[in-house]
């Protein structure tokens, strides 16, 4: 763990800076009618879940090319998260998957306390086979024609609530590659009846104050068909299952130039937005770091989010979903989480009495100008100093560098081989 | 109209060689264990409507080139729509656009009963402006956010049915192009509540046998976001509204790369595939010619709708939609609803007991080899004959060239001018 | 024309505020190592060419709801191409599109000085067909299978160029809607080749110092194939036919997903990036108000131009091109001009040598970061201290709405009607 | 190997049908003006390049799931391709990729002649690192930052050439993964250049008689930017190397919507089309079975390759590459082969004449239905007799199937893991 006197070293050459900035800020903000500090406050509270899996170098099918001192298993795992939220103060959750990171509850519980970290949602695994696994995913999982198979998927699904249980998760999150590489390998219709029976099993066995998220995707690892390939068919699947099931959002997930932010906008219509995978792509579920391809975008989801603040119900998990594999993937995380924060505190910035009003008199002009003045504020030392006032760094990739984290653990964690762990 | 003599003489030179085709069609198909004629039977008894707005030549944005003897007015369209009937017997109703078609309801059923024709779904027209309207859509219709010109856009919808009932339709088919070209433009959620209550009001005066037809769209003519903007929402419109209502799906109005076809079978699910509007494109809502582009994903749609046939309550709607831009109107619509009847023909061929066994089987490589089998089928001698016994022309478009009705109808129609009538 | 007294006294309200934020910026500059003042003194030199088209209200195949006041012919354009740049200080130069602008050469340069405006690129316009016109462009003009249809594009071009030879202009834009609707419509190399024919009898025309822009476009208004589809497609162009030829790149012209920025770049490199037409886009040529969408990506574009300054022969040609269906022309015109300052403005502020060296280290994420941190700077001071210091407005919208010009025009100008002027 | 005495038994049974339906349509082709006996010569005459990586299963960045007795080194890989050849007289080379295929020359040559083939283009891989290579490739290989890596790869690609010129290749092909997954990771010019360095110095190692083929890619492994991201990139870079490069086109390379048959076309015309890598995808690089999804499409191919036949220096080659990660990998190669096959013989229908005079008529409906009858065809029997005459297989996949030949290679080859070989 990186010790708080690196971090304060590291803090205290950049503060007067930093108090500058914020003052500046500050006076801008005051002649547009918003106090800073109560911004500074609503950030400061505002957290994101890291995934477990996260803190590892991704890969594509071509290859993985592995980074120094990536982590050996779940512990290591809790450590590198415990370091982003240290230098953050954004990511007090951990988000596991099984059987990736399976280890005694107790255990579980004892390292993330040690590590300053709760964990959020569990995700299952059938989109792999594991060693010793009786039936084989080649051909799907909660939707395949067997049905030991799918009897052996709902299993793994009900021993992820078991876990997440003990360690204190509240939410499943279930996202399966099944579909077809074929026109005429699945018939569309009864796989999707099979995936709705498992799933009812699962649903089923959902502790009272649990949520299902179910995760759509367009495509890949299927190519032809994906089983949940839209949030259309993501709303079907929540609404058949019931209330305490509903629909989660991955940036990356979509057809191209799908009008993102408006699915987010329908499902919270109609109560079935879950949550989030955030990450940012310009191709396809590329896995990107959130906010590097286009912010715009990301700031588009949050002036919905922020809209819908408030309304009964509306209580969507945030996590981050990202495959790191030209960085170090804490910097990444890092880096990512302040981009969601930055977004969350853009959107605070908008004049929604204003907007409202432009709206109401198709004053496009004026409307989409609200939303880039909002968009345009560089809200950069207002999450800043709410990280200074946590405790952690003003500026947390300088910082972790100088704190020699990644050389330390490079030279006692074994070096992992070319090809890894999985990627969702 | 084509003289039945014109048919006849065209029909007599052809005959014989489509008896060889036929006959040796029929052989090959005997030796699959399938019977021809009742093939044929099944085609002759399909039809599809033609869409009245599309026997006059089509543009774009940037301009129209108008071809000889454009139809005039709806007594001209429906002309034309009756030598496309008469030679492919193929179209036996046509589905008006209000208030392009605007005529007495008698005059109408009796130009129709004239040329051999039924009507099918209503069209309600509130994309564009008319003379002397009272509110403007440019800001949008059912979903404006001034009640007045929500009011007035109901007005029209129950008119478009009262018109409707008077000539024997039974739908409406309602397509906005309600949305808005920059981000904060609009309120999703309160522009889309708005779309509902209106979308209320017009189902409310729905005659008990009628369906409401309800059409998504990705983008055009809105830019950034479009109300009714795919399938996952269209779905929600229908469910809102009630059993009568149903989504209409247009083969050109998805996001890139959509698994249509997947789409069509969610639907179908769920009770709530209305019909289609069938066409073809490349890059977006191109309105090209049925099959002309990708005619094997047209056999996919057929593929689940064949595969649907006899479900209760599954009666969906078949209407072509095109634009003709560079071709003969009547030509095109002939050409491509025949290439609809192919779809369908093929989708008749697909041996369902042995794909259902290689989906049980996983048996991905012949699942797709048995619906290739009967898209590879030249079922073209089936469609000819059930044309030839129904009266209509051996080959439409080489006997509609010879009738010399092209000429006919330039000479005395007035040559329309380079900018013309909408485009759906 | 608007008055300069009234900008005087919108600005001298604003300008207290406008020197508090300048100065604040400036300070943040400089501890960046940033002189805010020469940066002003750059975005100042900086100009954007108005089309003469983008004046008037736009629309698409299915409607155009005009607004009130458009101009009825190329002296109103002018005049309110006078009143942009009046009060903006952004846009010293009109691109006149023929035949739509026809007038006298010497009306037109006196209007233009009257208004203190030049001519930029001259446009041709064989997409459309003009009364009269002995032959039809609804099969092609450049790349017709007829000769005389080729040599009366080919005429009207250098008519075009004649004309801008004349007012002033350096530069010819040809844009052409050639291709087809339906595979095997057009043998691709024959017409290809046919292309080039045509281009090369108008490159051969072409003054010593002038430019040849040729720009691709993926789709519309053909559907199936378009003969100038790509920038390959447009670079093979510019190299068949010399020095004087180069790309035109329309920022809604590529394919879903397609890196703009990089295709730019490689312009750039083999000497062909002739120039811009400059807008935004999310699903196809959508012709919405620049930077509205995705303004990051317009900085990634601008931040490839800053970096090729000052290479030999380095001279894009930067205009707008965008279609006002839903706003005010002139206020969407100003906003758009503001938008593209805006993007050079923070491509100014990249610090190009900590670039490279993180490019030199493979250290992606503080490479991303150094873009991002100059695309987060509100450089919005900057502009309007530009502006403030030309006479222009500091808020050049608010100052438009209280002129009263648009009511002016009005009332005098008469109301157009629901279909219009081309949109390119 | 499969005995030819079981095809044999196979081809018994099935011959009579065959001949049959090869009569029948010899008729009816005959009715055409069409000689179905030259048809089938050239379509006996046609053979397509397996990739050696091809016969074992495929997989995703998610999971690979083996399938029984897959090879186990380039003699197990040649093995099924021997097969594969054997059963369809259609795939008479291997390509090979190194170093998955290293092993002595005269060894491999010597398998070859064994199993019936010869070697088709070499292919390096510089997009996975190997175990103790001196440099990595995570941050590219012939456009790297560092020189000793671009060295590096550089002599990999020497390597390549070295080993394809002792066993009787004449071409090698480059695919590399080099790009960036940030904006501003890359310097897009400064790394072209060292792409383009390198290539000049493997394009002068060439023998006189290879031809070097560059492979372009949307993305994927980079997922921001991609060096030789399309044909306009992969154009320039063939004619700054010379006569000898030229162009590889994958289908399954592009953006969402792209023409495909037109860059054939282009390049076709400038005389830098090498050859292809055909698969069918329907959202990315899916590389699933050649004419699974859009078998039109891969018509359209074949008609411009079948258009330019005869001219001056026109000899593409053509590669199968796609993955198999549902199917039994020599089964999805025979029946992609044999898809290929299909397009050609269909596009061989076209009728030329005709289709050029529809052309200069401008009488799209029918140019199009003179493609639309060609691909119509059904011309699986010509195929299966060229088979048949061959001594391969009437119908390769169920005599496959029969021959046990896959239970066979499970017993005795190892069973691989569950992460496996690349797949490009």
């Amino acid at each position: 763990m990186i010790d708080r006197t690196i971090i304060e070293a590291a803090n205290a050459a950049a503060e007067p800076g930093l108090r500058a900035e914020y003052d500046a800020l500050g006076e801008q903000l005051d002649r547009r009618g918003l106090a800073i500090d109560s911004l500074k406050a609503r950030v400061a509270a505002y957290g994101i879940a890291i995934p477990s899996w996260g803190v590892g170098t991704g890969g594509t099918r071509f290859a993985r090319f592995p980074g120094a001192g990536e982590p050996a298993g779940i512990f290591d795992k809790l450590d590198d998260c415990g370091v982003i939220h240290r230098l953050t103060a954004a990511t007090p959750r951990v988000s596991l998957h099984v059987p990736w990171d399976l280890a005694p509850a107790a255990d579980l519980r004892a390292k993330a306390e040690e590590v300053g970290l709760g964990f959020d949602a569990m995700n299952s695994n059938t989109f792999q086979d594991q060693p010793g696994q009786a039936s084989s995913y080649k051909f799907g999982s909660l939707s395949h024609v067997d049905g030991g198979t799918r009897a052996q998927a709902v299993e793994h699904n009900l021993a992820c609530i078991e876990i997440g249980r003990e360690i204190g998760s509240k939410a499943l999150t279930v996202w399966v590659g099944d579909g077809s590489n074929f026109p005429g390998q699945s018939h569309f219709t009864r796989q999707f009846d099979r995936y709705l029976d498992s799933a009812r099993q699962i649903y089923a066995a959902l502790p009272e104050d649990w949520r299902l998220f179910t995760e759509h995707k367009m495509f890949e690892p299927a190519f032809y068909a994906t089983v949940v390939q839209d949030w259309g068919t993501n709303y079907l699947i929540a609404t058949e299952l019931g209330p305490q099931a509903q629909c989660l959002v991955d940036l990356g997930h979509h057809a191209p130039n799908v009008n993102i932010e408006m699915i987010v906008a329908r499902l919270i219509r109609f109560g079935k937005l879950g949550g989030f995978h955030f990450n940012d792509s310009k191709y396809g579920d590329d896995d990107l770091d959130t906010g590097s391809i286009d912010p715009y975008r990301l700031f588009l989801v949050f002036n919905e989010l922020v809209d819908a603040e408030g309304q009964p119900g509306f209580d969507p998990a945030h996590m981050l979903d990202q495959s790191h594999n030209v960085t170090d993937p804490i910097e990444s995380l890092m880096s990512s989480a302040m981009e969601v924060q930055r977004a969350y505190a853009q959107a605070l910035l908008v004049d929604r009495a204003a907007l409202s009003g432009y709206q109401e008199e198709n004053d496009a002009l004026m409307a989409s100008e609200t939303l880039k003045r909002a968009f345009r504020t560089d809200v950069g030392p207002i999450l800043a100093m709410a990280r200074l006032e946590a405790g952690a760094a003003i500026d947390p990739v300088a910082t972790f560098r100088r704190s020699g984290y990644r050389a330390e653990v490079a030279a006692r964690r074994p070096q992992s081989g070319g090809r890894g762990g999985g990627i969702v």
